[in-house]
């Protein structure tokens, strides 16, 4: 009877740690839409907004690891339970480096909009919404230890790293069209390389699921797709 | 006695991480090295080389997190030996990727090897080494719990981040005088931002560290250096 309260106990803890994930993974989601929605509509107080906001995100990443190391500490889980925290602990860190990607766009958009507005890079929202879903499919299988959903999110990485490439070299055509606005393009340039950035933690979040939901490490292999899965959370 | 002995293999377990990480250190510090070389001296095979040792970093990354969930499956570490080996399972991600961004670099000299040689960009090699500098140097403060040199890294992040802004423009500079070259600029250019990336892990490292030896989180907080530490390893 007491073991079987203290696993209840256990299975709550777990559960509250998977939902700050979630709560944290939906507040980067925000961040990633703020932070670009303020480039497009020169919302120099959104972008302000944004970079406040990141403190949030801090605060999440810090609570989250204590909440990990307290379970590590008084239940001493084994088997899928120690991946679970475990892998917990390194999302949480590519969840805050989203979050500073997040901040560091909102802070190109400050500087851009004291200055005359250049010409839309059309590609650039649709590539910040494609490296946000990849961010929130990427924490939807890591809650319900969907493997194939992570595989398909490594795959979408692919269609990121292409827009990136074709917003850099608009951009190198533009500025070699007229110097002036060098300047302003090299910092859309960099929001650019921010989106990516994104798009590549949400890979990572991703290759480390399939690593959970198979028991085994398939990072760095080929093997990945071929092997036999099982449900995680049953 | 049987605890005493139980403590002792412990000890072993936890030197033995210890060991493999200040091994993977070691590799990742030869892989900067050799990236950069290859770069300098375009040599293309040194750059093979470099691309083909990313996969003994990520053997490496394999091997110390199986090592880490084995020692936390089966003794349980309490209160600094759980931070030491959670934070462990967090910096050997960081140094896989930097292993990732040394790849990423070969790959860009193996291209610009297939292409007339530019002018040097005189800072990159100054500013790879600073870059490796910072990593070894988190590293050291990992193991040896040191704080003040975590805090010294930290504060290096700038040195480096000044001279990528300082390559970005010269670059700039280059491709505006000379159309040609923009296509092999921009491979450099990307270099650059390759070797800011691993000076940026390097400070992330530096940053868990300063947690691990306060015993609390002082991340995305001012105040780190005016707080009381102790030896972490005395």
């Amino acid at each position: 009877m007491e073991r079987e309260h203290l696993s209840r106990q256990f299975d709550i803890e777990l559960d509250a740690i998977r939902g700050k994930l979630l709560e944290m993974g939906g507040k980067v989601e925000l961040m990633i839409a703020n932070s670009i929605q303020s480039l497009v509509e020169r919302n120099t107080e959104l972008a302000e907004q944004t970079i406040a906001f990141d403190h949030e995100i801090n605060r999440l990443e810090m609570e989250i690891d204590r909440d990990c190391l307290e379970v590590l500490a008084l239940r001493q889980p084994a088997a899928r339970d120690l991946r679970f925290i475990t892998l917990a602990l390194k999302i949480v860190t590519d969840l805050e480096r989203i979050g500073d990607q997040c901040a560091n766009i909102s802070k190109r958009v400050r500087e851009l909009n004291q200055e005359p507005p250049l010409k839309p890079v059309n590609d650039l929202p649709g590539m910040a919404q494609a490296a946000s879903t990849m961010v929130m499919e990427a924490l939807d299988a890591f809650v319900r230890g969907d493997e194939a959903l992570a595989i398909k999110v490594c795959a979408d990485d692919q269609v990121v790293d292409n827009l990136n490439d074709l917003i850099q070299r608009e951009l190198l055509t533009s500025m070699m069209g007229d110097p002036t606005i060098i300047g302003r393009a090299i910092k859309v340039n960099h929001i650019s390389k921010c989106v990516e950035r994104i798009a590549d933690h949400a890979t990572n979040l991703a290759e480390m699921v399939i690593f959970m939901v198979k028991g085994k490490d398939i990072r760095h292999t080929t093997i990945g797709a071929s092997s036999p899965s099982r449900n995680w959370n049953p």
